[in-house]
């Protein structure tokens, strides 16, 4: 069992079957937990996700930059239900120096409190305790009951839809590793996208009655699409045409690896009707964001393919609509890998 | 900035006078957080905890009794408010051997799914990275509007009450800890104490309307009692006569330590008028639970006496009404002392 889905499903498994007297809307799976109110039109959507010094930050890294990161990548999930967020709390595991010298910390608060701040949001409770540097956010948000974007809605003949511009956070910590020089023009926005990421609040909700599905993409495009292919019941065809376009002086094997492969960006991953073309390129430029066609949803073709599409649930396609290998692009990003 | 309390207080003076459009009912600083729904009845508590290897538990700790007690120092918050455990996060960073070797996960999760059964509570998210063992849950529970049990509800001439038999669990990590050796009748009961508490929840419940104040004593009597007072406006005097007394066999200033100071039990720690012994007692046959009347708050009795009683929120006294010495015992468990 050698990857962190593995382990979920794992784990999951043993809870399936289990009823509690108020169970969930929606429970694991998805970007966010839905549970009801009382009230039958409001529901909260709830997410948590930890950040491991050595694992997504390093301890040299900017710490107003993490405290930024810490809860954007929370708001991020909110985002891609379609939800406003509301509420968080913060658990934090800090080395004991960080409570005697107070730099680090204060440094750190200052960021999560500028993205509390920028997204409207309230700290309502936390922990904090020795350890290694370890957060945890959980964010609740709001949203209509019938209004949720989940994973699982796409439908065939959808398209396939990015938001901002993928591939600069993955390029951003090629440059910060040192393993890459990226050229002086795109090296502040690479920068900012791995450690400023924007979660796309207002888009969400501009999508809600638009799009099919929606996922925020923080494994890399690939393993994103193929969470909503596998949650749809579909496959999702990219095509390569339509990518965005690799900046200029970057090499453009590592762009395609970055577009694809990389995570960390943060923006939206969403299917709309063909019909809606017109409404999401007036969204784009209301919202002044790039949001990019990259491809199409379509149906698992015969059993045969139902058995591949499991293990390929995404395809990439060049201009005369021949597959393209994905090699170990496909995996994306595992923690346990 | 020596203290966790002083670190916490210290970060939360940065959010004070922040505005935001859905503020909580009530933020940091209780056993949990209110946040309304859009019901005028019914509000959600939230509460989190993070458990961290080295601090709170010991690798070699049994994974089972582990993943019961992550859950259950949860649930005891939503308890000590009044609230119903309805639904929980769990983030959890391991080390990559335990996504390979699944024996200490699965353990530990069945340990974390009995506490889910035992208090008929709904997983509905989490995440998962690689990291040092450290486990993040977020509760939530739900309780009628004017019911929560807030910490500052206490009024002068209330009695004080505490759950249990606490001071089991200090003893038992004397015991773990190799520095004392228990006498063989206590040894399960300690050991108990320490790794399997039992959140009260019933007992929450059944003091809505009963109960001017409650806690779950985490960090001790002394410091939580500490903390009822401090919020209240009250002192708390605590009456050595009417203390649990010592197990036969157990050091008597050992005990008087692990009672008073010792935290871990998650025993409820409560005031209610003097009008109310007889209910109390009343509940504790029905639930088959000791609850002990230990002490009773008293007003702040001048401007001098109100600048002391910031630093002795808490007195012991005498079978003849006097002072007895806490030092040490004052400050409890501090996570950066």
């Amino acid at each position: 069992m050698a990857s962190e889905f593995a382990l979920i499903e794992h784990l999951l498994r043993q809870i399936r079957g289990i009823q509690t007297a108020r169970p969930p809307i929606l429970g694991p799976g998805d970007d966010c937990a839905l549970i009801n109110t009382s009230s039958p039109e409001l529901i909260w959507a709830v997410t948590t996700d930890m950040l491991v010094s050595g694992v997504h930050f390093l301890d040299a890294d900017d710490p107003r930059d993490l405290g930024w990161k810490t809860l954007a990548v929370n708001i991020s999930d909110l985002a891609a239900m379609g939800a406003i967020p509301r509420y968080v709390t913060l658990a934090a595991a800090i080395p004991t120096q960080d409570a005697l010298d107070k730099h680090w910390i204060d440094a750190f608060f200052a960021g999560f409190v500028d993205c509390l701040q920028a997204f409207d949001v309230a700290l309502i409770g936390g922990d904090t305790t020795r350890g290694p540097r370890i957060f945890s956010v959980t964010a609740i948000g709001e949203v209509h009951s019938d209004q949720a974007i989940r994973r699982g809605g796409a439908q065939a003949e959808d398209d396939v839809w990015i938001s901002g511009t993928p591939g600069y956070a993955a390029l951003g910590l090629h440059a910060k590793l040192n393993d890459y020089r990226l050229p002086e023009s795109i090296a502040t926005t690479a920068h900012l996208a791995l450690h400023r990421p924007q979660p796309r609040v207002t888009l969400g909700r501009e999508l809600i009655g638009l799009a099919h599905s929606a996922i925020d993409v923080s494994d890399g495009i690939l393993q994103d699409l193929g969470h909503i292919a596998t949650a749809s019941g579909l496959q999702g065809v990219l095509a390569e045409p339509l990518l965005p376009a690799c900046p200029t002086g970057v090499d453009a094997t590592l762009w395609r690896d970055c577009l694809l492969g990389g995570g960390d960006d943060y923006e939206l991953l969403f299917t709309t009707p063909p019909t809606a073309r017109a409404l999401i390129e007036t969204l784009s430029k209301r919202l002044s964001l790039p949001l990019t066609r990259i491809g199409r949803m379509q149906p698992v073709q015969s059993p045969t393919d139902a058995g591949t599409i499991i293990r390929n649930p995404v395809q990439l396609l060049d201009k005369v609509q021949h597959p393209i290998d994905l090699g170990r692009l496909r995996t994306g990003f595992d923690h346990f890998a």
